[in-house]
């Protein structure tokens, strides 16, 4: 975790199905006081509840933000949901930080990735 | 669709389980030549598929991106596969626009969705 900043930008690939994703789509209010504290903290949770596989994460300035989480199956997604910190954040999320939010809960029955040959280490030849 | 522009930006509400939702996550290259009329192209060409229900997408600038769209049923999602300016587009992507992507599809099983009480259109009291 310590070198987390230096890694390369890369979306979380694909697992062997079944898994779980949990899509998050939201636009968030104006007061975003606390918001990013209690990101990061939930963030470092998840990494604990046993078969958390992995998150993405992208925010359009000023517009929607998308988290996904993916899981290995049911009952690590219900561990997450039932944590008491998670709970107490989701709560302060619909009094302060969000305008709207959908959550789909869905289970993945096939995936597939693609990953360009290069090197991004390696200075480009061209 | 003309009046698209004025729309408040929320995302795509819940839908009754089950649908399907086809995540999309990815990060883009240097050479984005012709990106931006292809994704309006298909995003137009979408709304054609019987059974499409919707679509959020998130960009963090210069990180990344994550489209999610929504369809009825699993029949709705293979017509989407198979339209050939998809597969076209697709084909162009792997070899200009992408660096990485990963697709999740996926059988939504459960959904729920939060919208702040107060009218977007109203100016605010405060």
């Amino acid at each position: 975790m310590s070198d987390r900043s230096e890694a390369p930008v890369v979306p979380v690939g694909a697992f062997e199905p079944p898994y779980y994703v949990a899509v998050f789509t939201a636009v968030r209010t104006q007061d975003q006081h606390g918001y990013s504290e209690t990101a990061a903290r939930m963030e470092d949770l998840v990494k604990d509840v046993p078969g958390f596989l992995g998150m993405d994460y992208a925010q359009t300035p000023g517009g929607p933000a998308i988290t996904v989480g993916y899981f290995r199956d049911a009952d690590a997604l219900t561990q997450w949901r039932c944590n008491a910190e998670h709970r107490a954040a989701q709560m302060r999320g619909r009094a302060q930080w969000y305008q709207s939010y959908t959550l789909h809960v869905a289970k993945v029955e096939r995936s597939n990735g693609f990953a360009r040959a290069e090197d991004p280490q390696s200075p480009r030849a061209d």
